[in-house]
């Protein structure tokens, strides 16, 4: 069995000096789902209307390409073709689900408290970003101006940010909606999730730091936020899902502690070409369905284009931490890379965050990564 | 002079039997805007493709939407037509712009402590909210279900808000859009925001308590968004600006603090037809303005349909208050409202925001307003 024809992911791509279609990658090659299909919401400038038709013809569509990859159907050089943001995001919520990083963040940010607060191990927190300024891998980032203040100067000043950071992520897509008012059961994550996105989270931590109270982060994340051009359905991740690390205390019923399960993708952040951090998201505490769950427990409804994100993927190592203000300790533990040090980003660096995880016939298959250079 | 014509709102409506499209309201009748212009952007299920067409062409449809009133076009009974949602929303912004409020909600949470954190004066304190939950005034609120912990219990419990409340904000539209990279200028606020709607930010203070820290409010907060159906456009407020009630410190250049106006409007706050509270737009400590400047100080762009809100109007008297959680002070001193008292909202209440302003040509004009009653 072919790897790639296990991973099949979706994207959206123009051939030379034509429209704008979906597509899936295999291997260097992408496949014209239109013109496997015959279904009009693959000819379009976005997944979402083909997301919105739910799981049934999500399935039918990948044994389709499946088909045609096998028959040599119209595809093209990947290095022939533009690709493009995959889809419209709608909402855009990021949670903050690894144990690890939310303790170390509390031990930065806050060394004479106990470092998780007192509702972190009850819920997924999270909160809304800026869905229009998701942008796809790639697209250059622009170091953002902002006030912040220092511990020791006794006003703001407005300019270029000095603690430009990443946070590596996963994101996930809501192909199919729910009604206002309705939850979505934590079982029903198969039911709405269209598939996984590689995803960025740059985050400006001085701005971030002097802004955050008492409403969150605002304008030190919603500069950018980079996700990869491939969209992984959640059918090509059927052998990535494992058991939870553990959740003490058992959460509340509706979050499903009994069933909720993990993934086992292996993470990789690259600096100038340098892999600097390997988290494992196998580490993270809260399980893709219970985030879910709990973005709907209120009865806010769910629209074609959302993306939740699981928030900064740490594992338990100095060597498993998905920003750089955990690599650099708040700055104060600068970290060996590229024959010198580093605490967070210089104008010029890129960094490229990649993804891995089982494939269903016994491989490994990759998922896309998110590039991104500082401008 | 009909002060009607100083005002005519857009929105989004049905005749019987017939499909939506844009339409100004004018007293109790609404004039189709597409018949009166031929406008093919106003043949459509929302403003938006209208609004994206830039401040030339808004000035231009406002005349040709007055001549055509006073030629007395094609209109509809108001009761004779559907009303919808007037715009897609983009992304939504909340922001906290009132110095009563934020000192208000300071002192009720953390009565030993200084009541407006360090950052409040420096700039205007927001957040992302969903857009995807926002909703046409006279949509029916579900009392949202969620996470919430006394301070005198042990553990948190799921069910039903116990402290549903309101929030009365003046909510900003924005018509153009911006590039990613490219703040907006202070100056420039005209040039990108179409109107300002009445809002209803609904809050479950339980669920927003205990889950607020640190990434801010999510689940108490993205049940429901109610808006009003008319958008007034920023020509029918020229005579509304003012002057500021004082800026202390003087801010950051960026938010250009000698030319920052503010809003001389009016709001009532009406619980099951008993006017409960009027908090005045003019007492607001940040302008419209810098609140769009801020939030495009990072480089991030705009969309049309972004909608970006002032927070809880609330003025220094406690009548003037615009939220039940000030009303009642945390819940623990009760209102006298319909021959008895009241701390946070009841199954069957339904509250009403009002708006009205000075018109351009002496009178006054009365914004569409927001209702909701709670399920």
């Amino acid at each position: 069995m072919n790897a790639e024809l296990d991973h099949l992911p979706y994207g959206v791509f123009s051939p030379a000096d034509e429209g704008p279609r979906a597509g899936v990658r295999i291997g260097d090659r992408v496949l014209d789902l239109h013109a496997a299909t015959g279904r009009p919401e693959l000819r379009s400038a976005s997944l979402n209307s083909f997301m919105a038709l739910g799981p049934e013809v999500w399935a039918e569509t990948r044994e389709q390409a499946r088909a045609a990859a096998e028959a040599d159907a119209t595809s093209y050089a990947i290095d022939e073709v533009t690709l493009h943001l995959p889809f419209e995001v709608a909402d855009y919520v990021d949670f903050y689900a690894s144990l690890h990083h939310a303790s170390n963040v509390g031990r930065i940010f806050r060394p004479d408290q106990e470092p998780l607060l007192p509702n972190w191990r009850h819920l997924p927190v999270g909160y809304h970003g800026r869905a229009g300024t998701v942008i796809a891998s790639g697209s250059p980032v622009v170091r953002p101006s902002g006030q912040r203040k220092a511990p020791d100067e006794d006003a703001p000043t407005f300019g270029p940010s000095r603690r430009l950071d990443i946070e590596a992520e996963l994101g996930f897509v809501v192909g199919a909606g729910s009604k206002l008012g309705t939850p979505v059961p934590h079982d029903d994550f198969a039911r709405h999730v269209f598939g996984v996105v590689g995803l960025n989270d740059w985050s400006a931590r001085d701005i971030q730091a002097w802004e955050y109270v008492p409403l969150g982060p605002f304008l030190g994340k919603s500069f950018a936020t980079s996700i990869s051009h491939w969209v992984t359905p959640l059918a090509a991740l059927d052998a990535a899902w494992t058991d939870l690390p553990g959740q003490d205390p058992r959460p509340l019923d509706y979050l499903a502690p009994d069933r909720a399960r993990g993934l086992d993708l292996a993470v990789e952040v690259e600096l100038n070409g340098e892999v600097v951090s390997r988290p494992p998201y196998a580490s993270m505490y809260w399980s893709p369905a219970q985030m879910l769950a709990h973005l709907t427990s209120n009865g806010a409804s769910l629209r074609t284009g959302d993306l939740f994100a699981s928030g900064t993927i740490s594992g338990p190592d100095p060597d498993q931490r998905g920003s750089f203000l955990e690599l650099s300790w708040g700055g104060k533990e600068p970290f060996a890379v590229g024959g010198g040090t580093r605490t967070f980003l210089e104008d010029g660096d890129e960094v490229v965050l990649r993804y891995s995880a089982p494939g269903t016939s016994g491989g490994r298959i990759t998922l896309g990564d998110v590039r991104g250079r500082v401008e």
